[in-house]
């Protein structure tokens, strides 16, 4: 088989050719030279699509959540993209594991797409590669995209933030280690979701963070937008129709002018984000050269690493820029 | 309270000064630029510790371990100095809700110095610091060191791979998610662990990890060190004291000439960290004041990102080094 150019991809997958969409993700996700005129031009065309973050600790429920939430869309008459950044991810039993889908219902249904991205091997470009894919499947013809990230570790939260309505999902009666690592995401929700209600111990969990809340403790003043909490129950269905509609209602409070500073705090990470992949990719080729002498005199404590640090460095941008630093 | 140069902070580190390691190792968090010299000195006395890293999916039991191993190494008059890098970390509660020491059993013993560091707030600098921190109990004296990381997540995997000794526990009866994610850790094992063997599943787990090194699945050819499955129980104390057994074999095994590609490649590893870290603060600084305008147009998408980060990435280097680029 011949390598078909990403511009044509990029043509098959505007056209609807499913195949297109997910070479081309791949491609995004190689972080490869030449997908990037077509990944850039995507862009420009992109931005119709809403884009969902949804994120949670481990157990909380999340991906079974993210299926409930796209057969409500699906009713509502939305073409639904899924991106999943989570290694422990249903769709695929682990992106870490191929990417053989799994979720059987949503899988055969021609109006989803799911895509699992790993997340190891892609030091700081993860971001950037997940957010590449949601343009891709948004200029597919998705209307609502969701990505779906395990809220552990920085890049992965910040990833869930990077969209226009952010979902953060907790669960009724994690272990002390799971609710400690809580509770550095709590504070990036437009809506909170509490999931399992169904149990008798969720009541706690919705108090809480409704106390937590009213207390002010997780939100900088957003006098436009009142933070719900929401208890969904996937077992009963219980409250995902309220789920779809608040984030309707979010959608609509923020797509006008009020969302113009979301939108630029979204793009600032992207470029950002871009920025250190381009610049880490470049340096990174250099470096590769330069960097063993120097980690062999580091292993042997006859340097240390901040001078070797900055030695690599500015050899690298020599041998990249052709002359010395000022 | 006047500041105190970070030199005179190392000096009383080495002296034994518990609240100046403590001190010191919340700059190299902070990564100041004023400490960057006493670090630098301190990784070049440093070496003499022996350092193991531990990593295992929430839920494992790690930090039960840390604890039962830390006993067995004081008994044996090892000084133990614990990083923990785990939002979950229960010595404090979770490093971010603050660095309150909760596990008052080591606590209380002046040969165990334990510290949290936080994941969040210090992308890519996370390994950097929880290294330099190793270096700093290193010269106060600690003669062995165990650094905890969560299993999730690059950055946290890597780190408990940059050590003299990795240890990868697992744990019998997690859901499937908790297992997904495990796959991408078991490599990294130089002994693998199964905590919680009291229980009956347990069983299992030990002959399903036993079977993988088997089948050669888990591991590139190492034929000077045969990777052992060692089943512990925090609760009866069974395995542990065979545990701290095959560290120190496993310590002597790869103490001399062995050792030395294995020394050159976590030398590597920090020296790229490094580098990434000052990298990317000169980069960042620079670019803080030059991205605001480019991200606005990105918003209206009247930019691409990776136009907007070259773009980006050459006019910070100009301004940074006076000059454009060749």
């Amino acid at each position: 088989m011949s390598y078909v150019p990403s511009q044509t991809l990029a043509e098959r997958a505007v056209a609807g050719d499913l195949r297109a969409v997910g070479r081309l993700i791949s491609r995004a996700e190689a972080s490869t030279e030449e997908a990037r005129a077509a990944l850039a031009l995507i862009y420009r065309r992109a931005g119709r699509a809403h884009v969902i973050g949804l994120t949670g600790v481990p157990g909380s429920g999340k991906s079974t959540l993210v299926a409930k939430l796209t057969h409500v869309l699906r009713a509502r008459g939305e073409k639904v993209g899924i991106v999943a950044v989570d290694p422990s991810s249903p769709y695929s039993g682990g992106a870490i594991l191929g990417d053989r889908i799994r979720m059987t219902e949503l899988a055969n249904d021609p109006g989803v797409f799911i895509r699992s991205m790993a997340t190891r091997g892609a030091t700081g470009g993860m971001a950037r590669a997940a957010l590449d894919a949601c343009d891709i499947l948004d200029v597919a013809g998705y209307s609502t995209i969701i990505i779906e990230t395990v809220g552990v570790g920085q890049d992965e939260v910040e990833i869930a933030h990077a969209s226009d309505t952010t979902l953060v999902v907790s669960a009724p009666g994690l272990g002390d280690e799971i609710q400690a690592i809580k509770a550095g995401i709590l504070e990036i929700a437009d809506i909170h979701v509490v999931s399992k209600c169904d149990r008798d111990d969720a009541h706690r969990t919705l108090t809480d963070l409704k106390q937590m809340l009213t207390l002010g403790a997780l939100t900088k003043a957003k006098p436009t937008w009142q933070i719900p909490v929401i208890g969904v129950s996937s077992y009963s269905g219980q409250g995902i129709e309220e789920l779809v509609t608040k984030i309707a209602e979010h959608r609509a409070a923020f797509a006008g002018e009020l969302g113009l500073e979301r939108r630029r705090r979204v793009a600032l990470f992207r470029l950002l984000k871009t920025a250190e992949t381009v610049l880490l990719e470049r340096f990174g080729s250099g470096a590769a050269l330069l960097a063993p002498p120097l980690a062999a005199q580091l292993a042997e404590r006859d340097a240390d690493p901040y001078a070797a640090a900055r030695a690599l460095i500015d050899a690298t941008i020599r041998k990249e820029y052709g002359h010395g630093l000022a």
